[in-house]
Order: C-alpha cells, then structure tokens, then sequence
C-alpha cells in the first residue's frame, strides 16, 4: 500500500462534524448570453424556483452541515455577488481568491482554513452550478459518503446514467467497502475522462459506470495528507495563506503566495493517483443530477408550458409561440418574445445580446461565444 | 359599348401631363415587428437602400413626371412622417385622410384634387411600399400605359410571373389594343383573385396572366367619369371634398364629408367593372417588382452576406451567424444577434419585441401579430 492508501482502522473520529465546501466558479460558456463571465450561471436562477443555483446549492447543504456549516470559494469578481445572495452565511463563510486557479486550491484552500478553524472536519464538496432533486436521496448519499470519509477514504459520488452521455466523465466501480452503515459504497477502480458515444455506451452496459460529478467528501486532513505527498509545493503554499487567513495578515499572504499557486483540477490533483492506489471510494447516488450544461440540459428542469410548446425561463407572459413544439425561451430583456414554427428553439433574449439556436446544436453554443470573441466583442462575454 | 367604353378616336389630349397618386397605407401585418401600425413599412428602408420604401418610389416617379408632379395620399397619423421624409415635395403635395377609406377614396381624392388645380391630367396610381428594379422597364411600362391612358383607357401594368405565386391577384390579357406608339398594350380580359397554387399554375401555362400589381394610368378625368356612373355618391363627396380642399373650407368640408365617404377597393370600383366593358388595358411590364409582402420576400433584395448565411438589413456587424443557411436577420434593436444552426432563419429583432420564425412560415406572420392582440399587447401592434 502506498501512503496515499487510507488505514481505516487507524485514526478514525466518527464524531468528526461534516462541512460543506461550495467551489463557486466557471463561466458556463455554454449557457451564454445568459451566462457571462460577470454573471456566471450560479447566480442565476436557472429553473425558475426563485432561487438561483448557488442559493438552491447553500440550501441543499446547510440541512445536513447545520448552521454555519457551509463554506464558499470563489472569485474575487463575484465576492459580492455572492455575500449579496446568502446573507445567511457569516463574513467569513466566504472565501475569495484573487485570481482562478482551478478546483484543487478552491478546495484545498477552504479544507486548510476549516481545519485551522475547526481542527479536522469531513468536508463534502459540491459545485454551485449543479441540479439536484429535492428528494432524500441526495442526503443519504452524502451520509454515506461521510461514513466512507471518516474510514479514510476519499469519497465521491457516483450518478446512474440515464443515457450514454459523452458530456461527463464516468466512474469505475469496484468491490463494495464493506462498511456496515454504508454497505452501498464501493471501491474505485478508475475515473475515465469524457469519453466517445461507442465507449460510454459500453461502459453503460457492464452495470459498473456511474457519472462522476465531481462531488468528493473526505476528511480536511486526510486532503491535506494527501497533497502534501502529492503536490507538497501547492500544499505549503495553502497551508501558509490559511494559517494567515482570519488574521491581520491574510489579505498580505493570500496577494504574496496565490498567484505562484499550480493550476490543477481536483480530479487530476487527487482523485485520480489515490484511486490508482485504492484510496477512493463512490457512494452510488440515488437522485437526479445535472450540471445544466447546455440549453437542452435547461429544458427538461423548467416547468412545462401550454400544450407542447416550449418552456420558458422567466415569465411566462413575455413569450408567444406558434406552431412550436418544444424548446426553451429566456425572455430576460423584458421584451415579447415571438416565435413561429420553429420546434426544439432555443431563444435567449437578454439586454445587449441575443441568441437563437436549436437544442440539437446546444452544445455548439460555445462556437458562438468564440465568434463573439473574434469579432472583438468581448464585452459581451 | 356601355357608357364606360373608352371613345379613342373622341377627346384625345395627347399633350395631357403626367402625375403620379402615391396611396402610401397598409399596415405591413405580414412585417412585423418591424412594420407596425404607427410605422408602416413604407416609411422604412426594407432593402438596405438608404432610402425607404416611399423615397425610393417617389424617387421613381419624379423624374417620370417632372418636379412637382408626385402627390402623396396617406393618413392623418403619417402625415407628418410623410412629409418629413419628402422635404423635396411642396404642401399641397401631401393628401392627409382623416381615416382609412381603401383605394377608390385615396386615388380619387387625389383625381380630383389634381382635376381642380391643373384641369384634365394623366395619373398613375403606384403603392408607396412596393420595389420596382432600376433599369428602363418601369419608365417605358409607364409611358406606355400614359399612351393607352390618353387614349381613354384605364392602363394597368401586368408584373411577368416568376413563379405560379398565390400571393397575387392576376391579369388575363387579350388583343394588343394597336396602339401605334405602344403597340406592346393590350386588352384586358378580366382580373382575378389570389388564385390556389394550381390554378396559378394554369393561368401560367396559358401565357396570357401576368401578376396584377394594383398599377392603374388613367386621365383623372375618365376616372372620374367612371366613378360618376358606377359610384355616384362616392364621386359627388370626392368632388366636394376636392372643390373646397385648397380654400379656406377643406378642413371643414373634409371633416363633414370623409366619414361617410364607401370603404371599396379601386380593383373592385372601377377596375374589374370597367374591364368586363373592355375599358381596361394592360402594359406587359418588362422590370422586377416585388410588393415585399412577408420576410421571405425581402430576403432576396438584400445584398448578400457571407458566404450563404443570412441576409442582414441593417449593420452587419450585429450579426453573427455560424452554421446558417439562408435567412434573413434584422437588427434593429442596436444588440447583437448571433443565430446558431438554424439554416433560412427570420429573426427580427426590435426594442420592444422580437420576432423568430424561418422563411417557410413568412406569410404566417400574421398568426402571430393575432396571438400578440389576443394577449392584449396591441401597443406593439
């Protein structure tokens, strides 16, 4: 076993508390022009519920971490933004970066800092842009997931597909862990990147795939062990803008040491070579999840329209379509927006922009984006 | 011979002068949003001209008759907008209406209006929205039809059909009328409705129909005297208003008299009766018109994008299409427009609605401006 490898017998709190870290990033090229880079999708309200993704996120999570269980990473540029959207969180609940550097700092900041708050904590992590169903599936998982944490393992959860998706990256699954109150987790065998339509329709038909969402739940210390072999450049440099964080000099370190910080996902960073050496372990997910991609991924979360025409995303009243079968209208322009004949449109409407595509060419939105971007309208993105 | 006949041989003036009756109406139902009731679409430049649809016909006609000779008929609501965009026109050249009374009320206000200033003239009546080429076909169409009209007879021009349309009312031609300086002119045998497809196809096979494009050259004098015998008390009010419309009395005469003036179509008052008597020539048009009757019309009169993508009237550089074919896209709200993978798309982009359709539902139009008033939004109408 390599020292990546968890010792479960050793070394195990089960009274350790569970925090929730919400890594709140990405522009959501996709979802544009209703996602831009100074308002990126998980600010906004995406499936009309009156909450937007992040709030909808914050409200999933604080249930199972109790009050002020809940930490924000994000950018400096959406600071506000996101104060502005959870009062309910403290001062220092939210933690900006000055600059991106990818989900392992986000994630390895705010696991540095709660264990210098808190002492060791299992930290669940889970995007701000992401759906899930209000059902107690979502809960249990992460149950299950803090059990396989407190055992030392870095734990993730998988999602059943529904459809051999070459949108996500898979998880391979392997023997279960035998845990007794978690007899549902499993080990990992591989992650796999997103693969092609032939490959993922394999991997559907073994019964051992699931979709990685990039939920990882493992305790702040066990991470931190584990970048520390790994990346112990990344890990000293945390490790210093943490110890500095709550006092006077935070804001001094955090300018000195982020922008020197290596820019890698979690996924390569961790999750990856721990899984190669045993050390992760997938909770097979029993909800529906989303990462709302695209317009088409939009579509199915809004409530359905008259008839069969297409869904809309704002007020209902701001759109008229004839002869429309399906599809999904965004009039955020405060404008009428009419359509005619056109099934399967998708029709974004906002004050300086607007898109009209088709859900079969969603994901293609970001060709457009790159076009915006070559005719020189960056202002626009 | 009826009464209508035309009498060649009697009251030939051949130095008559030629006016032009420019009856600038409609709503452009079909072009909205561009065209809307408060801004119909001759007041706009539909084909990226510089010049809109009623400049651009005036400009036609002036040098045809001579400065002075071009008179507007429109209504009260345009007129300042009319005569805003023709500052080249004096006062009196601008008819106002108190309220729409269709096209025998307008051409015959005119009629007599010019009767009164200028004793007997030659008028030709041409619609303030419709496109004609810029090659020499028009100019001698209409002297042509001057010619048949100083021989007594109503001229229409008939438009050489480039496809069995059913957007159009048709003309059967008969006999040449032998005319000797425009032997080209020939009887009419009948008008006839916008026919069925196959019936189009019928009267083209017989190469005796021509579209009917609602042109009429008439000495205003027998237009009146044909008015007199078929509509006596619609002549008899447009006489009144026209004695009193240049004296201190018009506005008063006018305001008494419009209201009860009879709603009817120039075609039905005076053409189709006329031309069952064998009153009515025809000049075989030698030019491209197009009345621009819905976005798939107006396609092809805008300058080519691109490569095959969209059309744009207005700034190409608010539009960015990838993955289109075809179309037509108007940007008239000052945002950008990007369209994404939908091939002969419409995309009609206004401050206060916008419009999305493909060209194969163009002449739906209307279906839509229906939905917009029945969901009581008529202040976009």
């Amino acid at each position: 076993m390599s020292a990546h490898t968890p010792s479960p017998a050793a070394d195990r709190p089960d009274a350790l508390p569970f925090r929730a870290v919400v890594p709140a990033g990405g522009a959501g090229t996709r979802l544009w022009p209703l996602s831009r880079a100074g308002a990126p999708k998980f600010l906004h309200d995406l499936t009309g519920t009156g909450r937007t993704l992040l709030q909808s996120t914050v409200d999933r999570l604080l249930p199972l971490t109790g009050p002020g269980g809940v930490v924000v990473v994000t950018g400096r540029r959406h600071e506000e933004a996101v104060r502005a959207q959870l009062p309910e969180l403290g001062a220092g609940a939210v933690l900006a970066e000055p600059s991106p550097r990818d989900s392992m700092a986000a994630i390895g900041l705010a696991a540095a800092v709660l264990a210098r708050r808190e002492g060791d904590v299992v930290i669940g992590s889970f995007a701000a842009d992401h759906v899930i169903d209000s059902g107690p599936g979502f809960a249990e998982a992460v149950r299950a997931g803090v059990e396989a944490a407190r055992a030392g393992y870095v734990a993730t959860i998988g999602i059943a597909a529904s459809e051999p998706s070459t949108a996500f990256g898979y998880v391979h699954m392997g023997e279960p862990l035998g845990l007794a109150d978690a007899p549902q987790v499993r080990h990992v065998v591989g992650f796999t990147e997103k693969p092609d339509a032939e490959t993922a329709a394999a991997y559907l038909a073994t019964g051992e795939y699931r979709w990685n969402a990039g939920m990882f739940i493992v305790r702040a210390q066990v991470l931190l062990d584990h970048l520390h072999a790994l990346l112990p450049v990344l890990h000293d440099g945390l490790q210093e803008i943490a110890a500095a964080w709550d006092g006077p000099d935070g804001p001094a370190v955090l300018e000195r040491v982020w922008p020197g910080l290596q820019r890698i996902a979690i996924d390569h960073a961790i999750a990856e070579p721990v899984a190669a050496a045993g050390g992760v372990a997938v909770v097979p997910g029993d909800f529906r999840w989303d990462d709302i991609g695209d317009f088409a991924a939009l579509t199915p979360l809004l409530a359905p329209g008259e008839g069969d025409g297409p869904r809309v995303l704002g007020r209902a009243q701001d759109v008229l379509a004839v002869d429309v079968r399906g599809g999904v209208v965004v009039p955020a322009a405060g404008r009428l927006v009419t359509v005619l004949g056109v099934d399967d449109v998708v029709v974004v409407d906002t004050p300086d922009a607007l898109l009209v595509t088709t859900r079969a060419h969603a994901q293609q939105v970001k060709s457009v984006v790159d076009a915006v971007r070559a005719a020189g309208h960056e202002g626009l993105l």
